[in-house]
């Protein structure tokens, strides 16, 4: 009998505690032991609740207790949740977490403290919710040297992103919706912004690369300057808009993004809608695969984590190795990186010549009841010449255009 | 310094000297320690290759080498794979096989002596080629009880029906072309007859469900009888037609077949083509998730061989459990399937007569240029059901449809 504690009796701490209950002969014969749930932190109380006997208010009562094995920590936040966990470490528990703000910001030095204890700190529910992707980066793909992963780590945006094309609603009626719906945050700026995205793929590129990626150092744009005309011309080009985070390696430097950006119909990620996300890694040996499911919910992110609970308990006393270091990951600068962008422009689509001048090439792109506007895709060029040519002529919108997969 | 030997170096096996070669610092990083091929074991003699010094032609040499520590099977076939790996886990080596006929045939007893000796023996690229299923299903998805597996595990034949389905060929033409290119054996029975996909949905099956399924009570189609015509009314339809190997789990009871089937464009296979695989797996917890990439190939299978080794390396003494038992399971009877078929039928589309009497509802589909025969849709029914109808009627073809997933 293993016993655990989670921090947090929220939407995934409850989760938690359901799919151990639930699933609890399939879990003890895949852990080898049964896993029991003794103890929830929690500020509130939940009378009436069966979980009510189980609720501690202090986290030394966690600690302290030499039965608890496993600590699951699903608060969110950095802290406390980071001084919570740094305790239970020290005290000789492994900790599963689904928190990337603590991944993002303390990993390495929680991954370090585990390691040198024999003990683990694992976060599968992190990134991608429940699909499983942290473990097949960290155990599946070490024969390759990863070239880049590029994935939609977010569904709050990718939800609003699939509305606006399919519906043609602009961007704030779509969110309102989306927070009516609870798919989207009272304050949506940490997913709209695309902060979450970015630490997602800062955790992800930490992990395939080995060194440490500070997310402050990923150049982030969101996706609330997205609008349906946008997406008009997107879909004269058999393209559709999607908040991509992405980091690849290139002569021996990693560069890393989270932007919208335009995908035709043959990128894999092109299909991935609503809510769902999706992860594409080249490998230089395994080439394309491809991970795609429910990026986040209750019972997904909690399935997630405690597949790692598990894994902890089918490793006591043995660190599963990860290769990433609390050496930092100097990032290549962004404005080197070379890509096309599609432009609106101010002005006749007859009229080229300010664009031409600018840009060398324009093939000019319009869209019906569009008028006074036409837009362009450049030629590929880095994001700093853009920003230069750009700055010639009147831009009302750009947008990135991701064709460096499955080349 | 881990030492390993490497039995057969046909395709995969150069193909697993070239990946510790090409990758060897990653990897030592991500292993903890150095991995290095010290013996090769080939009936044939490679002179001028350099790995002709490391040629050895009897197994004994391997067995009996207290150095060797890994064993990776890239030899196919039953025999003499089995006897091989048998001894060289009896000798306290690990083992990793990219071998699906080995694991679909003697996978739980080899496992059963792996763990009783603290080795293992994995099996990653047994399925799905270098996709990561093995590992993600066994280690990832621990918290969920698996509801179904639904999978294109035959790169050939997707290569086949994906080329007929675009270009309008023949079986015939496509197959030859498919030989040509060397997408399809001289051979192609195991392939075309869906039998390589049976052993693979029979692995996925037995370790997701913790009991053996005998592949050899899979009730199994391959697609040899798929014409041209078939392809018109599933375009008709707005169907693609694919090479599904599918086990799901009702009442208790787990029921499996691999058979060509057509999917709607809602399908989450229904835009895997050409040789690569996709495998849906649905978790009564985590809900849908998919993997994708590519299910064969030099390279991408060396990936997920040398994969396993890393892992062998990292759990040194200590045993990667798997539910897997030698226990047999008892599939569902494979009559007793509920699903609805494509079925055409000689005659005229005008007279649905003998149609509606055996199937009690059938909406006529035609395409131009099709005379004397026409398509239709039966309502969902049983296996035995659907027989005993068709028997009634004078059936050109039928395919199944598969619309059980993501419902």
């Amino acid at each position: 009998m293993a016993k655990i504690a989670v921090l947090g009796y929220g939407t995934v701490g409850s989760g938690v505690v359901e799919v151990i209950s639930t699933n609890s002969a399939s879990i003890e014969k895949k852990a080898g032991e049964k896993i029991e749930v003794k103890s929830v932190l929690d500020l509130r109380d939940f009378p009436g609740d069966p979980i009510q006997e189980k609720i501690v208010h202090d986290i030394d009562v966690i600690i302290q207790d030499p039965e608890i094995e496993v600590v699951v920590e699903v608060m969110g936040g950095v802290e406390p949740a980071f001084t919570f966990v740094k305790k239970a470490l020290e005290a000789g528990k492994s900790v599963c977490t689904s928190n990337k703000a603590l991944v993002a910001a303390h990993g390495p030095q929680l991954l370090q403290i585990a390691r040198e204890r024999q003990l683990n700190f694992m976060f599968e529910a992190s990134v991608g919710g429940g699909i499983p992707i942290i473990r097949p980066l960290n155990q599946s793909l070490t024969a390759d040297e990863i070239n880049q992963i590029t994935g939609i780590l977010n569904g709050t945006t990718n939800y609003i992103l699939t509305k606006m094309s399919r519906d043609g609603s602009s961007y704030e009626d779509v969110l309102k919706e989306a927070q009516e719906l609870g798919y989207a945050e009272r304050d949506p700026e940490a997913d709209v912004e695309g902060y979450d995205a970015c630490r997602k793929i800062a955790i992800l590129t930490s992990l395939a690369f080995g060194a440490t990626v500070q997310f402050e150092e990923i150049r982030t744009e969101g996706i609330t300057k997205i609008t349906t005309e946008d997406f008009k011309y997107a879909e004269k080009l058999g393209c559709v808009i999607k908040l991509l985070a992405s980091s690849r390696k290139k002569d021996g430097r990693v560069y890393a993004i989270t932007a919208p950006f335009m995908l035709n119909k043959d990128h894999p990620l092109y299909n991935v809608n609503d809510v769902l996300n999706g992860i594409y890694i080249n490998g230089n040996v395994i080439g394309d695969v491809m991970f795609f499911g429910a990026g986040a919910g209750k019972l997904p992110t909690a399935s997630a984590v405690v597949a790692d609970v598990v894994d902890c308990v089918k490793h006591k006393g043995k660190n599963v190795m990860t290769i990433w270091s609390m050496e930092k990951m100097e990032l290549g600068d962004a404005d080197d990186e070379e890509r096309r962008f599609f432009v609106r422009v101010k002005g006749d689509a007859s009229d080229l010549s300010a664009a031409r001048d600018a840009f060398g090439q324009a093939d000019p792109v319009t869209v019906d009841g569009l008028a006074g506007e036409f837009g362009f895709v450049t030629p590929k060029m880095t994001e700093r010449a853009f920003a230069e040519a750009a700055g010639k002529i009147s831009v009302i919108n750009r947008i990135r255009i991701d064709d460096t997969v499955l080349q």
